[in-house]
């Protein structure tokens, strides 16, 4: 890889954070925090079943205690289920995201809004694309009626469209604006979207859907790592930043020129870096954000 | 999985096309073409590499003798290159394709238009993809003027976003539709589209986007297969029709509501069905064509 493109200033360290799935192998979320206080990382976006292992209040008093921001909760969604009974229990289990979210602090509560419906046995049901697309509308029009008056803002994850099928039916952050000015218009900042790298660098429509949730106050959440050439797996093969193929420094200027002050999130689901020592790992975060984001 | 949703007319057998790379790894080309005419199969899309090793004018004489029509040439494309060198040498390897696709007397030469340019050993040169696209533009164009007087018409393939770095930055249908108007606005069956379900299932926009290609008599080929879940593989894990998730009646009605009439061309990367003797996998395609397709 050559250098980034472009040369533009290195981003405000106090803005990184780490999504502790990039370090779940490693460590348990009171060992996450500890080690991001010693590294001077100020930022922290957990996730639910590491919480829940550690206890949520706990973990709340920890992550405070800790004098870190946390800028995300990991993961509400999973809208579209094969029945009805599949559907309220998705709907009580968001409720139950909003209200760790909000115990957490968080700034915002991420929607992976789920694929075509399920099995029980986690088999898709169905072709109905479409379908699954309207449970979603519904299923965060619903939950919006919960975050909103509690002040937890949504934000919609659009995921790559390699995981249509069986992780989000929400693929393009076009499509992401569209369901907020549909669902919520005029409401930016109680529905809004999580741009990351992974899922949108290839689009190219993403300059001019990054400046329309921008000028909606929608940019909620944003999350960095890289495109490794070539990819050998397509949930665990995420990539450090620098050492692939995505443009951060040009993706990172769209996100400020669009009015986005927030984190830089850093989540790495990967095989390799999961078996590098945590420290290593927090270190290298540091050191890439600040050359190569 | 549950059948195909809807109640829609089974397509027309002589409309099934096999893309040789769908049994590349039990049959030369020679081969391929008496399994074809053994199995009543009338259309066939050969790759480049297969008819180098059987010959061109004998691989031509054999599908001519077989009866068989040629629903695509596979591929010319690959137009991103680091320096002026190499975009003059993918330049006059397609201009090769070109007269090939000619003599194989094949209905339109597929176009893959390549990612990100490459060094010598493959590796991705930089990160600039709009660069990158710029380049595929500029290069289609040039094609266009070779291929255009010829005869042979042009049809960019989108590909699956998951390929944008290495394989294609054309990576939805508006896309390729927009770069078709951009460069040949108008001249509809010089240069249109390859719509490969594999490639464009995801896509939201994609019945706009089919009626909009069949508007402009842009729509020249459609290659069918199927998304598993879960997909184990970035390259070579695709789906026989029905094994998957896309709702293949429902992407099929769309094409023939746009006005397309041409082949339904089998293209399975898969290192599973390669390992099945090709006889059964040709009456796999067969049998799937008519009942899940």
């Amino acid at each position: 890889m050559t250098a980034a493109s472009g040369v533009r200033a290195a981003p405000d360290p106090a803005r990184l954070s780490i999504n502790t799935a990039t370090v779940r192998a490693q460590w348990t979320l009171p060992e996450i925090v500890d080690a991001l206080a010693r590294h001077g990382i100020r930022g922290i976006s957990p996730w639910r079943d590491q919480v829940a292992r550690a206890g949520l209040v706990d973990s709340a008093r920890r992550i405070r205690d800790a004098g870190l921001f946390v800028s995300g909760y990991c993961r509400g969604g999973m809208f579209p289920a094969a029945d009805a009974a599949g559907r309220r229990a998705a709907r009580d289990d968001n409720r139950r995201a909003v209200d760790e979210a909000l115990a957490i602090g968080a700034r915002c509560l991420v929607l992976v809004v789920g694929g075509l419906p399920k099995d029980a046995a986690g088999r898709p049901v169905g072709r109905d694309l479409a379908g699954a697309r309207a449970m979603v509308r519904d299923g965060i029009a619903e939950l919006l009626d919960y975050a909103k008056p509690a002040g937890m803002p949504l934000a919609i994850e659009p995921l790559h469209p390699m995981y249509a099928a069986d992780r989000a039916c929400v693929n393009t952050l076009a499509q992401a604006n569209e369901l907020c000015d549909e669902v919520a218009p005029g409401d930016g900042p109680s529905l809004g979207v999580a741009v990351d790298v992974y899922h949108v660098w290839w689009d190219p429509q993403l300059p001019r859907e990054i400046a329309r949730a921008g000028a909606a106050q929608r940019l909620l959440a944003y999350h960095i790592c890289d495109w490794l050439v070539p990819t050998t797996d397509l949930l665990n093969d995420r990539g450090m930043m620098g050492d692939g193929v995505i443009d951060l420094p040009a993706i990172r200027a769209m996100m400020e020129a669009a009015g986005y002050r927030g984190a830089h999130e850093v989540e790495i689901f990967s095989g390799r870096w999961w078996k590098v020592p945590g420290d290593d790992v927090l270190a290298t975060c540091k050191a890439r954000h600040a050359g190569a984001s």
